[in-house]
């Protein structure tokens, strides 16, 4: 799968999520993960977990770092468990201190990520947020990059690099397996 | 999914791995986790990687903890995505010194893990050991829960409900999105 | 899979059958099945069976008993053929005299029940309804539970059991057998 | 879907169950119900049902009317849900005395039939049987066509015809709705 | 699948790719594929392949005849596969000067041909036309059947039926195989 | 995907179509299609298409250039496809003479090659072979590339880079259009 970092500000709006938008707004098509910094507001009618619309979440951030993937399938289990993948390898990038829960990563009490995932009518996406800086006004506790000391360009780009190497082993562990009774 | 600590030894020679294995041993019906402690020696015409048929490894242990995994849907590909998760899990559970690679858990060197996903007729199946001690003459260097000081039977019964909290986490992610355009 | 029985009154206008009604509305998540009464009256821009848009047939009744199905998966044969098994509960509820077509229920000449399964973005659901009195000007003979002396809520809580018993009993019967050559 | 009486008398012994056995015995091609007439002895090694292996059931009938049902995709919730379907067909036809419980026909405490569905690697299958004349020394109570007065050949036509009748319907249900949000 | 010429002139402007096209316009229902001949100019907000909405191209002919084919089912891959089919048997019908590429047709350097396959929520749809007078203004060099001296109903009935039997050929080689270790 | 081309001589003899094989023969790993020269001699039980068997015919031939596809995944249908696909392409390569009629490539009367696609545990295969000389005492008439003056191995080698790049052409059309309603 294709990556890359899209090296201007995209603040993410819930627009990101659609189908084909890296192909859209990069020529970048096929399975991909794009990263980019920016800030996140997401109005209600573009919220995407009806849970969030329940609450009337606020959920918004001044700068993320933000991963953006599609892969062109249509199984929506499949891309929550490719999602939790992505969680993990976030995890351990930032080290012993981070806390995974599902798809949200903790710093003590502090959240430091969002994500969703869900379908297109042609693929499968996943947003994964992180904090840059803490969010405030969310209605919950927040922690960032900043709290570790991590610096969003290089942390993204292994991101990257990692989600691309993971989907790669997971290909290369079911092309060589047979059957069993 | 259902979830089970098989008290008694039991050594994995690899027809563990068959379709149904739960439920022609414990009845245990549908999909499910089970544990259990046990020498691991596979023959080679029970091999299921044929990367390993190929390089004439032998996979053996004299003590592992195992977990045997059954999930009744076939797509391979997303039994090897479970497969990660589930090592994300035990690695999350051991501590910051093991190191994930894919499917496998290291500590420093050591290798201290084999697993594999496939499927059956009716069904996808993971097997993910852990050495309990070293084990010697396998052709890599290993380590074991006892080098890091963890009882088998706690961290077990502990890695049974992480699975089973995460795949109830992935069923619920999976049923509270809307579709985007 | 969950059932409930909403006890307000409801009238079927063809929104209850888009994606995760039973969520937004009741906070009812996962694979679930509800029943409510009410009238029923759609609009022929929310008509989903396009036989009824080409006929410009009129779907209305005074009072019915609904029942809205949803399953988070993507397979509209499946859909139609859970339609059926729903089908089947009902008539078997209310006895000999009743006649089951294809999806439809007949006492004599009077039409029952009307139903439709269709697919969502995430998911795929059934609305199933019978009339509790019998509606008029509807272009065809209707019959009716009154017909019957059979009092709607009893009635409605004895399917909402049977179907979810009949999907439980599918998972039984699809995780207990071997494959075949 | 193609329907066949083979008129010759055949004893279900469990190899019916194997994939494209309609077409290896009366070059019968693609999905097709299959009926005819025959006793029914299943040794324990062609045993589908891991349930019966567990319990060590003997299944057995001097003469019962057989369905063998095949459709070609691999979808075993699928082939489960025609059972149902198929099920209810065959209650509809013997009349309001006759209860069904799952995919098997009760008459009072008598068991009427028995029935299975599984996956071979191409096709999803599905065996149903209904006791001509009652079992004896199979452990339960059985039942039979001959206490509902009923005479085979003409009941088996009926359900040939009606089971690929509901088929036709399933597939013009699911070519006639449009999708909602 | 069924197949039908539409005697009347219809422009192509996009919407005929949607879903159930076919039911609507014709009352042809299931799998089919619809041949007519008329114009062809499709607004931007109608274009489906990004690639031209990317390149702003025009896509525009002043008399085609066109392919609308429906498969209900939802696997995007397989609608293409089947799109290079229909393109091959139309290559094969023209004769050995014709060239395909893909899913396009050319003679010398002018195309013959534009197509697209997509989704619908409820099937898959492809788009072929294929000039029967040579398009200008459209950014690249075209050519037509009038310059194979081919004229367009009894070409066009011939694919119609070839298209037909070549799904129903692949239905045949689906349900004679066993599957194999 | 990958391709290659077996310098070795090997014999068709029906092992090849069995999953895995280009990776256990040659450490080809993933989707690939190998090209090799060598006889044909199918025993009755390693024959796939029951067509075959039922007619008991022979499949042999004394030199063919034979291509082995495996694509991970278990859809027949699709593989059906892919092999008409690849017949259109040999089709093309071999020039107007050459007629296609499903999987079968003619030259006059003369039956030019031999084609099977089906399922294995965890992938789909397809074999094609063309007669490099005429097979006798096979029942039908055959052709070979001898017959065309076309040389094996540049043929060949051709055929293999057409089909990895129209399964690229696929990938690409698959990855770039929106859905419609």
């Amino acid at each position: 799968m294709k990556t890359m970092w899209a090296a201007r500000r995209i603040d993410y709006d819930g627009t990101q999520i659609r189908s084909l938008w890296a192909y859209r707004t990069f020529g970048l098509q096929g399975d991909s993960i794009v990263g980019f910094q920016g800030g996140c507001e997401i109005p209600f009618d573009h919220m995407v977990d009806l849970e969030d619309v329940r609450a009337k979440s606020r959920i918004a951030s001044p700068s993320m770092v933000h991963f953006i993937v599609e892969h062109f399938d249509l199984d929506l289990e499949k891309a929550v468990l490719r999602q939790r993948v992505l969680s993990a390898l976030v995890r351990d990038e930032l080290g012993s201190g981070v806390r995974r829960e599902g798809d949200d990563l903790f710093l003590g009490k502090g959240k430091l990520s969002i994500s969703i995932a869900t379908l297109t009518p042609v693929s499968s996406k996943i947003h994964f947020g992180i904090n840059v800086e803490r969010a405030l006004n969310v209605g919950v506790e927040t922690a960032a990059l900043a709290d570790l000391r991590v610096k969003p360009l290089p942390f993204a780009k292994k991101i990257l690099g990692r989600y691309a190497a993971e989907m790669a082993g997971v290909l290369d562990a079911r092309t060589r397996v047979r059957g069993v009774p």
